[in-house]
């Protein structure tokens, strides 16, 4: 048995399955400090024959296994998460081999192996919702070079009507702070499911997506790029990014049918915890 | 023995190597049209006993082996060279492995192997000259996915100062529209080596760069980034490109110090013939 967390800013999922992308048992914790959170991780684990577990974690996290400080959560602004040794923790309790990457890393892997580019060994996850990240398959590994990637930050180009400010607190109006959820909901007064029928609310969300899918396709070229996350949920996004990102692109680079390359996760809402059951196979296949 | 063709839009440069990257012989031939500057290139080689040949190419290309295309120059609005099928054509010819890349890739592969990333399994070379593109090292493997990279076309925000209008014609005022070496010379109605007593022009000239290296950065995250190319032999460039770079990213990641990350070529201009000898010793380890 496999055990697998996902372990975002708002809420842990833990999970027992097998190495078929099998989810057995699943619960949710609220993330509060270590503490507290990781004793209810280690309560529900302890209930399993588990042989490793894999995790998909907020971040920025360390990944280079060179590093002292591998395995860590490094410079969020969470309370009690900075600096949390989150490898080390686990394998001093369980035991047993431990898969560590971004939860948008593990996202790409669950899709590439079980999802929408299931079977390609070159895939791009985007989630978009209280945040923006991405994670993406190249050459068929997790893409990682001196750190993970932090898409969600890159510059955009503002929308000529758009004169909101930007929430992000280190960069103002990159891209998260454009058109992560909670930039919409500052700007426009509302949460986004309340704002279905303002299509100019959407019209600007899927201009600045596609401002950044563009760069993504530039520069990275995947087979398949996949968006998940609360906003993408909005019907009016998807037709919206596919318009931006034909004007943006003006046939510079030959891609496959848009709606075809740019596609909703097929595993839904679970790509996340899948993956990171498959960070736990991988862990214990390179012990 | 074996061939490298550095093939640019301007001029071919071919030459013989040795498998420890050694250049024997070389000559450079003006890229006219592929009935004369292919004879040009045919008659070089024809006097060695060549074991394979790599090319690094202008592009777009087809690197796609499954593609009925493969190997072919695709939609370049360069008189003669539409469709040109350059793997083929030189298959025909010399009946030796053909390695085939795009011109940045096989720099990145030459700097990764010899030059300044040399032992890292992943980094970037961008050159700004006429143009502007990039190669990448990904997991030790060039980068390339659906397509390979077309890194120089990214959009940036435009300079507060700038109202030169751009000069791509696919997208106007995209990276390389606005900070290629004919960009600078529009904009400032002098070529750049003119212009060296005029610190505003390199002042955007690197915020412009430090735009695209933000981007590059938070996408690939790569171990070193190597900047090559006419443009980047104005002394002022790089240290304008640090300062705007360290701005932009707003220590959101922490990266090494950035004269030891950014740097220029170990190769200097040799990294695209080196790296395309590099291209023929993995054709023929392939086959």
């Amino acid at each position: 048995m496999l055990g697998a967390i996902e372990a975002g800013g708002t809420k842990f999922v833990c999970a027992v399955g097998d190495d078929t992308g099998k989810i057995i048992e699943r619960i949710q914790i609220p993330t509060t400090i270590p503490a507290e959170t990781i004793v209810e991780v280690t309560e529900f684990f302890k209930q399993y024959p588990i042989r490793g577990i894999g995790v998909g974690s907020f971040g920025p996290i360390d990944v280079n296994r060179d590093s002292p400080t591998y395995g860590n959560i490094t410079s969020t602004p969470k309370p009690g998460w900075r600096n949390y040794p989150f490898v080390q923790s686990l394998e001093d309790t369980f035991g047993v081999p431990i898969g560590f990457n971004t939860d948008v890393n593990a996202a790409a892997l669950g899709e590439a192996t079980y999802g929408a580019a299931k079977g390609l060994d070159s895939c791009l996850y985007i989630t978009v919702g209280t945040g923006i990240g991405a994670g993406a398959m190249v050459h068929g590994k997790l893409l990682q070079g001196w750190s993970h990637p932090e898409m969600g930050h890159i510059l955009v180009r503002r929308h000529p009507d758009d004169t909101y400010h930007g929430k992000c607190s280190y960069h103002h109006d990159c891209l998260e702070g454009l058109a992560a959820g909670p930039a919409i909901e500052e700007r426009w007064g509302e949460k986004g499911v309340n704002l279905v029928g303002r299509p100019e609310v959407w019209e600007m969300e899927g201009y600045y997506l596609a401002q950044a899918l563009m760069q993504y396709v530039l520069i990275l070229s995947p087979k398949k790029i996949i968006l998940g996350g609360g906003v993408m949920h909005q019907e009016q996004v998807l037709p919206s990014i596919y318009k931006h990102l034909k004007e943006f692109l003006n046939d510079y680079v030959t891609l496959p049918e848009m709606s075809e390359y740019i596609v909703r996760p097929g595993l839904g809402d679970n790509a996340g915890i899948i993956g990171a059951l498959l960070l736990a196979q991988q862990a214990i296949e390179e012990r």
